[in-house]
């Protein structure tokens, strides 16, 4: 790729080793452990990178697993090592914060198709020797759970006290719940959807698209190749990026106002802070995000459809469920809107489980969930309080 | 451009054609007709493609402006010479159509900085006998508006019965109004704003960026280099067309269906309908619009703010305005949402302007102002009706 820096060429470098060696704890399995996918292939050597804050108690009843998003990693609470910033949701899980490591052992995995340690098209394929790419077979929600089923199994954790997530991170939530209900016994699905909508699935399918644009894609080898889609990812990074901020949100924040000058250049220059806000973004994610686990991952939700798995009855999804659930949206959060909250509402009590229901609000937008939201805080300490009295913990 | 067709080619070719000699009406300025830009550059050589229908009256009071949205071109009721399609706007625009071309003038020109035969990027610079490119200079909706009134002084029409036009088209209604307050008898600003807010600017800067990723912008050369940045500019032409439409309307025509299969491909290709459709639209684009005639447009759009022109205050740009004006919004348009319209109603009715506001019931989105919405056609009608009456038309 020209024009790269040295410092970028590290970063690089430094993100490739960590999709293979994360700087975390790692799990590895091979044939004995094999993982069976819903496209029908099967990963005979594959592996997880997660991280782990507190400690489990005796009873092995106090673990707690934080699903991440899309671009998530199994960072949740501890500095990361690519861009040295601290954990993603450190204003929920830490000592003292509602998802509480003193009295919590909370488990945070990067999901299947990532580029954090967990096996992704950025990983070496252990029969060729070279990065997955595109020949990784794709992967969907439930596959995600499943492969934190099996590391949950070898750290011989059978049952779940929470599992928490918010926007793709729910989504996994709700898959837990469903998949293994006997495994979860409280669940917080946060700002997400059991099926994601046609307008999302539009706004990932041109992110994709800027990706695949970039000739430096080269049709995903890019890995072997020694480039990166830096310029195609920037921008599928920027237009995703509005979509998880409100209109509000971004007034409030840049409004009309200009960057570092008094009047329009009457150039393509950034002359508004919206637009330099962005195109840091953009750069800023390049950096540390692997472009074919875009691709996977954005996939991996675009094909998530709780319903369709069960007759198309969201509620028989749960049927039978002892899980406590605790529903939370944000107002001005209109990629998953609280009518997305709601009809997983409707599903749970059809299903006669056990379900509370907040809508919260707030002009954060989608990213509200991961932000200084002290409703959110106080409804998660109240229901995780609740849980924990419940489960004797 | 590698894999292009021979039918592509042709497509491309016609497009550069018309950008400098359009099927339509031409009308060509030179030095005593200058045009200065509020950049500061002037243009001495220009020109301005347009159409008309219907008559002119004796009296020349029958006039009506229609001003073109982003995309949009003069040839607003009649067949495009380069999809071969019918006009954008023949739903509103026609014999016995709301504005019925039997009783009134009806002109649509071209956009400064457009591509079908005003003066624009893509258009031959006279001075150098090559494509403007980058070398064009920045222009604004004033630049726009200013140049349709020397349009107008040519055709020896003083005064326009009405000005009409949506999205864009409408900040040049506002603009109209505001300039040249004494030629314009009736607007119709719909689905518009008196300012481009952070999100628009930010979807807005996403599409250019997509551009200019493209190797095959060629810094914007690439018409001399007879390349077309067709990737960037379709991946930028899908994300904008999500925001023309609404989720309901997403939802209902697409929904999550499959495109001509009965189970996901577990692949990257276009198994969504939604899918499928936002890349048949960004495809189709690329062979009717001028990539950098897209990056000057959308600037364009950017820096409208028309009260920042007033000390800041709106209603001083309609101060002592004797046009009757019709506002109306959408309410599933989340582009120009219903509180820009009441923003411009609000400083209308401040500044003591005979204004009506109508908040039109639909699920289409911002596109609803170009389709068949007959609450949109009554309220022209009547709105045209009552006008022609009051100017004894």
């Amino acid at each position: 790729m020209p024009n790269r820096t040295t410092q970028e060429d590290q970063a690089l470098a430094d993100a490739l080793t960590e999709a293979n060696r994360p700087s975390s704890l790692l799990a590895q399995f091979g044939p004995e452990r094999a993982l069976q996918l819903d496209s029908g292939a099967v990963l005979e050597h594959w592996q997880i990178g997660y991280q782990t804050y507190g400690s489990l108690n005796a009873s092995r009843s106090n673990a707690v697993l934080i699903c991440h998003a899309l671009t998530g990693d199994q960072h949740v609470a501890s500095r990361n090592p690519i861009t040295g910033k601290g954990g993603w949701w450190t204003a929920m899980v830490g000592p003292g914060k509602p998802v509480d490591t003193d009295r919590f052992f909370v488990i945070c995995a990067n999901v299947l198709g990532g580029c954090m340690g967990t096996t992704g098209p950025a990983s070496t394929n252990p029969e060729t020797g070279k990065p997955w790419g595109l020949s990784f077979p794709m992967v969907t929600i439930r596959d995600m759970v499943r492969a934190q089923a099996h590391l949950l199994d070898s750290l011989g954790i059978d049952s779940l006290f929470s599992v928490v997530g918010g926007s793709m991170g729910g989504m996994q939530v709700l898959q837990w719940a469903a998949s293994y209900p006997q495994r979860v016994f409280s669940a917080l699905p946060l700002a997400t959807a059991a099926k994601h909508s046609a307008q999302n699935i539009a706004f990932h399918e041109v992110g994709r698209q800027a990706v695949m644009a970039d000739p430096d894609w080269r049709g995903g080898r890019y890995l072997e190749e020694n480039t990166r889609p830096a310029k195609g990812l920037s921008v599928a990074r920027m237009g995703a990026h509005i979509t998880y901020l409100s209109e509000p949100a971004l007034h409030r924040k840049f409004g009309r106002r200009l960057q570092e000058r008094s009047a329009p250049t009457f150039t393509f220059d950034a002359d508004f802070q919206v637009e330099s806000y962005l195109r840091h973004q953009g750069v800023s994610f390049v950096e540390r995000f692997d472009a074919n686990s875009y691709l996977y991952v954005t996939r991996a939700m675009d094909y998530f459809d709780l319903a369709a798995d069960h007759d198309g009855v969201l509620a028989k999804a749960f049927a039978g469920t002892k899980t406590r659930f605790c529903v939370a949206s944000f107002t001005s959060d209109w990629l998953f809107p609280t009518s997305d909250s709601r009809a997983i509402v409707h599903a749970l009590n059809a299903a006669g489980a056990s379900v509370s229901f907040v809508e919260l609000e707030s002009d954060k937008g989608h990213d509200a969930f991961l932000l200084e939201e002290p409703n959110l805080f106080a409804t998660t300490r109240g229901f995780i309080g609740a849980a924990a009295r419940a489960r004797g913990l």
